[in-house]
């Protein structure tokens, strides 16, 4: 599936502030960015970090006054599809050492207090089929509501409220997988699907020797769905960082498949 | 210096568990181990993860009825005697994008709450001199007590307690270090100085293009340090970790300077 | 029912404390104290406070070395046995001015964050149905487990974490019960039946014009429970409050039937 | 001093909702109520509650589609200028048993976290005059920033985060006084010298057998505050409690100094 991507970004900056930025759709991976452009006026200073994960590469800025970012790309999603309910879990210590951190309590997702009911409500199942009733589980309990949660807000406290945005939904889900012993990180997405358009969250876990994107809202499908980047939760994968505190003027995310002729 | 060094571990385990074992000293970074040995008895399985960040090599255990380690080691702590204190911060933009992970909250670090403290407090202060004065300050103001933090204390419960133990202590340096943009994370070590003898926390920052050892309750000091592992905070650096409920039967740390005949 | 009660309790001082002693059994209420004695030594200064809701008289206490405190007492409960089942909750604007203070969040049960979860497993039950509905799903879902929880926990840890003893219990009782407009208090009792023998917390929970006893953990009945105080939750119904740190040396708590022969 | 007060209340409801109010200014207590009016409009059913502590008189609605509240109140202030500063506390075994409870943690308020920072900090201060250090102390020391607090906030949070609002301001009061063993309540009021007008939270401690107000902000002084009702913190004496969600439309307040010709 091809994806028309366009984010744009308008924030009022009171003095020179360091920004990062992290909007821009990862290359590889399951998708081919074919086409992209990034306008981000004249700050002071830009510089790309070359990704660790090999995912993300952040863009560093400094910048006053305003912070403009126009992004457009046109992105072909080609990942396998996969039914990740059939897929077994991988023996915790074959787990390659750059996956044992998402097994970490991080964050916003303190999992070790989810071990007695994630044994209890989904401790019969395995694998790709106790990610799937995790995920179903969430999606039939939770409201998803915009402005009940802030950037305070943990698993602990969604599971408790079942309600939130895509991050809440996200955070529940890795909290829950985690207790599981499977680990779970968070992606940072445009997708098809999202309503209101927005960025978007995302779970990923680890199955098989693979990761695998699960969205606990139900709005996302991995066809439709470009990363931008994975973190352990909302802490890492941001797509904007302030250094000091700025002002939101506008922000508009659209996503739309591109047909070709 | 030359630290002997010995670890020995007893818990009982009423079905078999999987386990993380971090308790080796690291190779390199400032210290050579010129003679090790590890007996861990005849767990059911046992295997090395090689290490991302170049520093701990994590074992998988899975074992039943006991777990018993014996470490023993020979460390030759040979790090430069750098003052800390004299050394500038890296620009935000110039960080590796390795470091980055570590200016972000973490579980038990929510560092972003303390901006206007650090800002208030610390604000007139930059690099080294502004962490030897977070470190002064921590030390200064709080009280060694063991039996007063769980695993459920974090920065917060600790700046307000003014109380704890040695990884209480790292978190709050961590978050005030991250609340000023420089990054922290912890290190797991084995050090001279610690009492009672255990296992002790301190932390890193980043300084000048390299981490520098920090220990805010001024027992530890770097040319007595061994490093075992290090992570975003102690959620990343346990040293046995087990996924299944243990229960400790004993277990004795021993640092002493070897001072050669 | 004639209970038969005795108390032990045993701290050692380090300095003069002052302390606040609530264990007696209340009078009234329908409970009759037959017997009582309770033997405090010498401390500097005792007094009574007089009760504020009519059921606890709390003694304040000035000490200096030991705490010594006996207490024996023979109650006999002879409260209606009544089925809160079927008893019909009161409509707000009907509370007495009394009652209100216990729908509002408490230190433990901040019951507002449980309002969706409430709503929708509990919403088509009403009045004592609802309560007991709610009783049974706590009993059903959580672990008493000694060990777990500190004065630290609330209803919103407890109920993630599915275990404690009975304060967590009567916490996210308290917390489910207000969250649907159900006055609701904690109640510190002697009762028959808690194993290991201690002092328990129960709930009341106000239905019909009246308070009634409800136990999350099963372990009491009304007719074998002696109230001692009433308050919003455990921050107001502790048996022993110490205004500086203390040292348990002992406790003990004996509940037995009494058969007059 | 005599005042005179508005204040206007407009929520949509979607549906008929149960409502407390808690906006008239108390009757007695250092104040006189010279003239009020109260219109809410024809809800569906309104009704008074006693006070219990002899200051507020909540009201009870029942309404739909909108509340509409108008009160209007000329309030003269008469409480005798006492400098708090000079009054001795109250030995603990001598504090009225009505007023014990406001020793206790709250759900804003976990006082006991504070005991080390308040003995450290103002150990060598006594009464009134610890008192007035704290206050000095916490208006030095945070910025009164609207925006950064909301519901769930409580003391320990906004200690860290040296900022927030009257309520914010008045928790971290109110905990450091308990910490003292220095009972501490919340007061709402009508002020003069609130910026911007609205609602505003004050404190009350208790010395010298007396309930005596502090404002943490520094914006009010007791000679032109009119009280509304108490409670052990911003849990029980909202201005409004609603049993349903409810919207928003407007509200206004006014306080101003009635000069009589």
């Amino acid at each position: 599936m091809k994806l028309e991507i366009s984010a744009s970004l308008n924030y009022r900056l009171s003095e020179p502030v360091d920004l990062m930025l992290q909007i821009e759709a990862a290359v590889g991976h399951g998708q081919q960015v074919v086409e992209s452009s990034l306008d981000l006026g004249n700050p002071e200073f830009v510089s790309r970090v070359p990704a660790v994960d090999g995912l993300c590469e952040p863009i560093w800025l400094r910048a006053s006054g305003t912070l403009r970012a126009e992004y457009r790309a046109a992105v072909v999603v080609d990942r396998p599809a996969v039914d990740f309910r059939t897929l077994p879990e991988v023996a915790l210590h074959r787990l390659p050492s750059a996956v044992v951190p998402y097994l970490n309590e991080s964050r916003y997702c303190p999992s070790n207090k989810f071990h007695a009911f994630v044994e209890r409500r989904f401790g019969e199942h395995e694998g790709g089929s106790k990610i799937a009733r995790m995920r179903d589980w969430i999606e039939s309990r939770f409201t998803y509501l915009p402005g009940t949660s802030d950037a305070d807000t943990g698993a602990l406290d969604s599971f408790v409220e079942r309600r939130g945005v895509c991050r809440d939904y996200a955070h529940v889900m890795i909290a829950l997988a985690r207790a599981a012993h499977i680990p779970a990180r968070m992606a940072s997405v445009y997708a098809l699907g999202v309503d209101p358009q927005d960025f978007h969250a995302i779970v990923e876990v680890y199955l098989d020797g693979g990761w695998y994107m699960v969205d606990a809202t139900g709005m996302a499908r991995p066809e439709g769905t470009a990363r931008i980047c994975v973190g352990r939760d909302a802490a890492d994968v941001a797509f904007l960082t302030a250094y000091r505190a700025i002002e939101l003027v506008e922000q508009r995310v659209s996503v739309k498949e591109l047909v070709d002729a």
